[in-house]
């Protein structure tokens, strides 16, 4: 295999992950706080090792094979969450090389995890960095899904070539293409969600940081209480909305902007997606108000915030939702597979391969009693072609089996039964916390590194949707 | 639709049911019990009205549509549970109607759940009922499982298509053939397993009794404490042994009878279900030595029995494995699910459904990185066609879907969480007994209404490999 081209790119990607650590040494040196050499220094390390990779592996093709395209994925999100986990390690919160490596994982893949427990007094440039790995890290994953995915058809993303984009069918030329439209189109949402934050009351520096994180539908946060260290309700409510935002099709935004704000209202997964968030906080409320928990507003913005927090797979916490009972645990269990739109910031099995699923059961039944018709399945009046439902279907069912595969490591690694199914569960969603210990009241720091480890892995395996890591694994991948 | 072709099947086989309940007339009269009225009455009842019902309903042709195969099966199983239940009602036990329906539902579905807490001190004639009802549930399932489900294309079953029997593809001709050959091996088996009975220390009554529920994986016991009742170990052996054979495929044993031995020890299916009982009984073992429970032969006794009880779908309890800790708990909650070999006495999902489960995702696997080579898939050195695939993924989704929304049916019903979950996998699954209250140690009796009610649909649904029954409930099942 050639390596040239996968060296390059990730390269470059290292060199620029390497000068955006300029901002947080800005950051800490404008504030006062020794660490702003420590964020130079990781810099330089790592601008100069991408800048000698992206040097020394020229003359490569700009096609991909599939294979080369499976590798680079992978290895671009191991590479760059490395780097990123350098400054967090030297920094002076004195984290162990595991802690750190989880930290900068649960960043870049957005998860939202976090092992830090004195966030209220950390420096303002590791929080800064905190923020910026998981606005990369959004921006990413929606870059791999609109160019990338739909070429490797993994999880039926096939339904999903990008017809906006009239480039040919090389992955390299059409993700740069895709990738500066969708930034600018991401650059304005977060700007406008921090306008809102600082109207709402946060600090400047807070709506920054906590906008960067709620578009990318991450979840890191400035405090150790998350977002339930702001008492204004309307706090609240913009984080709500921004998040719904990062988790709706990116593409949609793009006719949005051509005019066509219709599209967007039309589109049948958005449709359920809203209709979900809609009936789960239906339901928390009346968890809370049966329980006699909260009720009235504060109750319809509990359950709101945390619905949407959870189904998008961002992680803010305002309540301890596990605190209202069995049922809002078993309710919260099962929201996080679900996840938000395809092409999005957002993480999970996403909505519509639970819709491609159910068109395919309800065939499947209707072809058991009459074998002879024949009927053409279709989503967003498109026909859906069999090779999509079989990709989901096995997608759906490899990530069960590595969610349990998961949960029965994390146990042996020590966990207790609650904390590793949900672990578990919401590393491969990457949602943030779990339930339990870990659970929106607790964070990650007291596992065990062999725990970390583990859940370092379930992050990166659910963010590259399980399958594209899962290939690299099989001997034929490199035998042929 | 026609229904004369349907209720003359339905009305015959209701008249012999009402015929076989002369049995325990007998049996109740040459003990002397007053009950033996009570069978001769149901006897009465049964075989007239079944009698009656074929008498009236001549003219239909012997062929058989899809829609009227699908709603004969459920009739003819709801029908005969409904006529079961009149003795179990009318007896001296005393049981609500609810639980008469719940006990003979257990019975004919193989299930070996039971509400009644004093089968001790029982008549004889009601215990053998029992027994008896769990043996036509069993023979009528190995000829579902070979001469209809294959037709009806249900669950990958379409790959079983029954090559021994040359017969038109007809339906009720080729039940009536195949129902004939598998009854004289049935026969031959129980008469073999009530013998090892008998030679190892029981009764005559009790060897009878307990070789018709062996032999159907069933597991109704004429004893409280089920084969626990019973110090002799070879009685457990006997039981593991017998309980194994009736979860192969019967259909083997026609090519053993013909003289093909060597090809039950060929067949992919049967090797991995011997190689997962293996495995499951070591783990069994080493849970029971690690926790310091129990050791040595007993350990294994222990083992092997509970691990063959539950992975057939037997029932039979000589210990109560819950007391052994969370993870034996946790692992015959999972064996549960699995089953025995198709074509067998045995429920759950079986086996080849996961054989053909790995090779499909296997073959994903391989396709992602390759899409152009193309791959043909094989099950026991024959091609696997695409369909089985289809219908297998489809199976298993919906075996789940109703698995949950059974249990949290349950939950609504009062049950706890570890009942109303492991209450819904045994009744699915017809296993029998479930964990905690309704464990091993325990009985269903306690439940409420509504609750066993809901378990009794759930075995019905589970024994007719869910879309028999599903597919009654689609609107355009009655609408063409």
């Amino acid at each position: 295999m050639d390596f040239r081209t996968i060296f390059s790119a990730i390269g470059a990607l290292t060199a620029a992950l390497g000068i955006s650590m300029l901002l947080p040494a800005l950051a800490d040196f404008v504030y006062g706080n020794d660490d702003w050499l420590i964020f130079l220094t990781s810099s330089l390390i790592t601008t100069i090792f991408g800048a000698g990779l992206w040097a020394s592996s020229t003359g490569g093709t700009s096609e991909l094979s599939l294979r080369q395209a499976f590798l680079m994925t992978t290895l671009i999100w191991v590479v760059l969450t490395t780097f990123g986990a350098l400054p967090i390690y030297l920094s002076n919160l004195r984290l162990s090389f595991a802690d750190a490596m989880f930290e900068a994982m649960s960043g870049i893949t957005t998860t939202g995890a976090t092992v830090i427990t004195t966030l209220d007094t950390a420096p303002p440039g590791i929080l800064l960095w905190r923020s910026l790995l998981q606005w990369f890290g959004g921006l990413g994953v929606v870059v791999m899904a609109i160019a990338v995915l739909p070429m490797l058809r993994v999880g039926g993303m096939q339904m999903f070539r990008a017809e906006a984009f009239e480039t040919p069918d090389k992955i390299l030329p059409q993700a740069a293409q895709i990738a500066s439209a969708m930034t600018v189109i991401y650059v304005l949402l977060t700007f406008a969600c921090a306008v809102c934050y600082w109207v709402a009351g946060m600090s400047a520096f807070d709506a920054v940081a906590h906008a960067l994180t709620t578009l990318a539908t991450g979840g890191f946060s400035t405090r150790d209480a998350s977002l339930g260290a702001f008492e204004q309700p309307g706090i609240h409510y913009v984080a709500t909305v921004f998040m719904i935002l990062g988790a709706l099709p990116f593409v949609l935004y793009l006719s949005a902007l051509q005019g066509s704000v219709v599209q967007l209202f039309r589109d049948s997964q958005v449709r359920l997606f809203m209709f979900l968030l809609a009936g789960i906080t239906l339901l928390a409320v009346m968890i809370q108000i049966l329980g006699e928990h909260h009720s009235g507003e504060l109750a319809f913005r509990q359950a709101a915030f945390s619905a949407v927090s959870i189904m998008t797979g961002t992680g803010f916490g305002i309540v301890d939702y596990g605190a209202w009972g069995p049922l809002s645990m078993a309710l919260f269990f099962v929201v996080m597979f679900i996840g938000g739109c395809t092409g999005s910031t957002s993480c999970g099995i996403k909505v519509f391969r639970f819709q491609v699923l159910a068109r395919d059961l309800y065939q499947h039944v209707r072809q058991i009693v009459f074998p002879s018709i024949i009927y053409v399945k279709r989503y967003n009046n498109r026909p859906l072609p069999d090779d999509v439902s079989t990709s989901v279907q096995s997608f759906v069912f490899i990530y069960f089996a590595s969610f349990l595969i998961l949960a029965v490591l994390l146990s042996l690694s020590g966990m207790a039964p609650l904390e590793a199914l949900s672990g578990s569960a919401t590393a491969m969603a990457n949602v943030g916390p779990g339930l339990g210990e870990i659970g929106p009241a607790g964070n990650f720091a007291s596992l065990s590194d062999t725990s970390k480890w583990l859940l370092t892995i379930g992050m990166l395996v659910g963010r590259l949707e399980v399958l594209v890591v899962l290939v690299l694994f099989t001997p034929r991948f490199w035998r042929a």
